[in-house]
């Protein structure tokens, strides 16, 4: 047998786990400061759900690439492909929720699409969603923990936010009415430049006419100021009207990497008023880093009734996050461990020690298999430990232990107690 | 459409995940202090992985009740039913690892078995292994992990420990050359008592004169001390040796809830050596809330040569140990917001205030809806928030806000500062 992981999936090894694990603690405190509740919800689906009017099924290339399975009964299940539906299946089933509803939840998706390079079968979402607010306040409170969030990971990001509803306005006025492709276009711009997306929607079947009027009112960098005076229409008024109010409460939450951009419109279909995404401002990783938006008809149609249950989140990527981290980060670390005991003949005296070490709350590892002192000393290194503590019979006698700093070489012989100070600190 | 959760799986709704997280970082503590560090494998692996010689694959139930599926590639895949298996791949692919190898992983398994209460198709395992080790330290290092964990959990377990080497030895003895369904049986010596285990074995074909051969050397709770006048044979004599060295290294590390049980054999087949299972002292739960042991062959026979890679480990079962705390814990908390902030007509201030105590590190919900005071106190009262801080125009003219204790339902009129202090302790 050849050993191999599946095809698309890898193991995410300790050198990157530990670096995980440190982002998503990030991400996890700022949802609870932010007063956001964890929800897990299964892995597994009934490919129904997954399949149902309203989510991400009918709307997108998300749905085909969904990992098909049955059960011993036969039942048609998937695994998840997002988050989303889940929570919308989640508020469904559970109308004793009080609203608004705000929670988080982490964990891996699944997409059975093409491979391509840092795009995997499985990989992680961290997605925060706050159901049952129509209010910016809610929008504003999403915008303001992506903020929040990169501002700890100390990454630098800005964050477009544009608004579905001033789009599908600036389309009516243009005269469109096949607005979906048109959307996939025009968030483009930024990519392929107006000249790019002119030819696109050519291509896509648009008319001359209707491109040029849709250029009269965007343009790479138009501001909302600009717009109020262009835009016409009921709902590209109400678009504008929402992102006034947006920025007015992200000025006041001090919010200062959001930034007005009509170019952006997101891929999937269900968004209906703001949409956002994050990123990089410099630097060679050019995919979002987290996006989302409102989403407020997905619940009401499942539910197949004529509630409008609304809801606004944001999905932020770990993977992109971690392939950022990895320009500056080397990784290095493949333990926690801050300090590795040498026993030499003191093994019960040393498993004393460590478990002294241990209950002081410092990540102790021990020397398991009598390794020769080089040996030990070459294995603390090679998975970045910083400290050893060497206990020979002499040490035991003078009730002290040999501390060696691994970076500075230096040794100082000292009490259990000095040891935790200095690795306290 | 229906609205429900694929058969055998369910949401774990916030009041029991946040329970939920707080095991999960206890046990993430724990294991980082004694030195392990985090893997994650993929929830997919190939269905010849899981089907591997030396695995669990070929020796329990356990994989009859994988889910299978199928890529786009038509590639036959599983999804995994225990962590261990991908341990075992990912050690045998990556030879650079520096040994002993000491890995934690968490997170969700699969196993499409019949449902009964508290079992479900898709459940969180959290495992630690030690790989290269052949030490009794080692096996030590996992007990003592074991009784760290449930200490700081508060609950009063005994960890029941024995050594398959020994009961080879014992069955060697007693003449039993069919091994596997004579360990079986006396699993359930606990269970149902020595005439059901003896019943048991007469149906299962071994011979009256071994089961009484058997029973001249184990009793329920035979000592290693009459063990060793008893046990004439190689294989026991060394799993003798074993426990001894094990439960030297146990009391100079201080574990006090290992004892010594010689009818626990544990279900699975790849155990070598040391096997224990945790139980809890008192109360409704029965089942083991961690169980584990050596496993010296599996890397080997996967790797497909001679090579013996040793290895010892425990997983712990995240939902016996919820419904432990089911017990005593009433999950009230929905939300872990410390204070919900409800403006009046002063919503920018009350932004600013917000973003503030959030700054300082409280968590902390404001008023998205514009919700009438009743409704917000109401609000506050069923997700169980402690506090509300009301903010009305006259609070922003004193520079001060109205503190309510939820409790009690004390008010007090404080500066932002103030609040904080109170908050904070």
């Amino acid at each position: 047998m050849e050993l191999q992981t599946a095809k698309g999936v890898r193991d995410i090894p300790p050198e990157e786990k530990i670096v995980q694990n440190q982002i998503v603690d990030t991400l996890r405190n700022v949802f609870e400061t932010y007063g956001f509740a964890p929800l897990e919800t299964p892995i597994l689906e009934r490919y129904e759900t997954l399949a149902a009017k309203g989510g991400a099924g009918t709307s997108s290339d998300v749905f085909n690439e969904t990992f098909k399975l049955k059960d011993q009964g036969e039942r048609d299940l998937g695994l998840r492909f997002e988050l989303t539906t889940s929570l919308a299946r989640f508020v469904g089933m559970n109308s004793q929720l009080k609203m608004p509803f705000k929670r988080y939840e982490m964990g891996p998706v699944f997409r059975d699409g093409p491979i391509k390079l840092g795009r995997y079968r499985q990989f992680w979402q961290c997605d925060i969603d706050i159901i049952g607010s129509k209010s910016m306040l809610a929008d504003a409170e999403v915008l303001a923990i992506i903020d929040t969030v990169f501002n700890k990971l100390e990454l630098d990001v800005i964050i477009k936010v544009n608004n579905r509803k001033l789009l599908n306005g600036i389309l009516e006025q243009a005269g469109i009415k096949k607005k979906e492709d048109a959307i996939v276009a025009i968030d483009k711009l930024d990519k392929i430049g107006k000249k790019g997306v002119e030819q696109e929607l050519l291509e896509r079947g648009y008319k001359k006419e209707q491109i040029v009027k849709l250029f009269e009112i965007i343009k790479a960098d138009v501001s909302i100021t600009e717009l109020k005076q262009k835009i016409i229409t009921n709902e590209g008024k109400e678009g504008l009207e929402e992102i006034d109010q947006l920025f007015n409460y992200l000025k006041n939450m001090d919010v200062s990497s959001a930034i007005f951009d009509v170019s952006l419109a997101r891929g999937l279909g269900y968004y209906t008023g703001t949409v956002f995404e994050a990123f990089l401002k410099k630097g060679k990783v050019t995919s979002s880093l987290a996006g989302g938006g409102r989403w407020d008809n997905m619940i009401g149609k499942f539910l197949g009734d004529s509630r409008e249950i609304p809801a606004v989140g944001v999905a932020f990527g770990l993977a992109p996050i971690m392939d950022v981290l990895k320009e500056t980060n080397n990784f290095t670390k493949r333990t926690l461990a801050e300090v590795y005991i040498v026993p030499i003949k003191t093994v019960n005296e040393s498993l004393k020690i460590t478990q002294k070490l241990r209950e002081a709350g410092i990540n102790t590892e021990i020397d398991l298999n009598e390794k020769g002192m080089s040996k030990n000393m070459q294995y603390a290194n090679s998975l970045g430990i910083p400290y050893v503590i060497i206990i020979g019979e002499d040490e035991i006698k003078q009730k002290k232990v040999l501390l060696r700093n691994m970076v500075s070489g230096d040794q100082q012989l000292l009490t259990l107690a000095e040891v935790i100070k200095v690795l306290k600190k």
